[in-house]
């Protein structure tokens, strides 16, 4: 007996479509499906399938929705500014915090030309077009301080450039309770660079 | 927008059912299955239900098996030795040493109070009967070395003394190619009182 057999290979392998998910942790899942109920197996696989079929994305924002517009699009109480997001997940922990009430714009992802992925891929022409049609007054470059997520940004930038919105970007800086003594260098050039002016 | 849409709350619930996966990790399971496509996300979807379906426990060691009984049990030339481990992932990574030629008994877990898992979840009662209907001559505990698989090998050790069988357990000492610098503690003193002489 040198590899599992056919159905849980096949199992594995969907497995490792996951992210960050080698075969080792695949197979783990695997076994685990195996050790569940047959009620529990069956509700795990239609979960699968009822959200793939029930949400899709929104056509102005690419949220994810089960309607035709997402529901921040369809919130009319939303402040014409946009936040760009690289996915839902930063979507919604931004959603959490209270002081922002505007609209979002999901990439779905970030510049990389390894992967393939282009600006038309992230929809950033659908947000240039939103600038006007929904008379935004400033659009939040939300994207993550990563490599990929800065050169993402500064190419948002550019592209808004000649509509004239007003183009911001998320404060770096030292996180709010952390330990300056474990800060990176990186972190706290930032901090130190951006400093402020104490009120 | 505080939450995800519920079809996505729900297959977010049923990724946090895996071992070790959390919320954040299960939201990007779930996020990583929404963004596939329709065929693929119905693959994935259908290898939990088939492989659920088509795979069921050997009756006779709780492997793994989509026939009555497993390849291991339908094999007639292993030899009357039993290897008792935790799970099939560890079947299989002992069946790659070519050394190793007899059953096995595959447990599903270890001894657990605080679990909920006894040793009738275990088989350890079908372990003791394996003895004398299969004639065996030894049993090779190869649970963790864990304080549960430690804990689960001396049950199964004092479970299978009236039957006289010889219960040997797998060497503990350095790993092939390890480097002694790095080594742990318990792991080099174990390796100093089982020193064997030099042949």
């Amino acid at each position: 007996m040198n590899e599992y057999l056919l159905p849980i290979e096949i199992l594995i392998d969907q497995f490792r479509k996951l992210p960050g998910v080698g075969r080792k942790t695949a197979a783990r899942y695997a076994m685990a499906v195996l050790d569940m109920t047959d009620e529990s197996a069956r509700a795990f696989s239609e979960s699968i399938a009822a959200a793939k079929k029930d949400i899709h994305r929104c056509p102005v924002c690419n949220n994810f929705t089960d309607g035709e517009l997402c529901p921040v699009c369809l919130d009319e109480n939303r402040l014409p500014v946009i936040c760009v997001v690289e996915d839902v997940r930063a979507l919604l922990n931004i959603e959490k915090v209270r002081d922002y009430r505007g609209r979002y714009h999901v990439l779905g992802g970030v510049l990389s030309p390894i992967k393939g992925i282009g600006p038309e891929k992230l929809g950033i022409d659908r947000l240039t077009k939103r600038i006007a049609s929904e008379g935004i007054t400033e659009v939040i470059v939300a994207t993550n301080p990563t490599v990929e997520g800065d050169a993402t940004a500064m190419y948002i930038m550019r592209a808004l450039s000649p509509s004239g919105v007003k183009v911001t970007r998320l404060a770096l800086g030292i996180p709010v309770g952390a330990d300056i003594e474990y800060a990176d260098e990186l972190t706290l050039a930032r901090a130190i660079k951006s400093r402020g002016i104490m009120e």
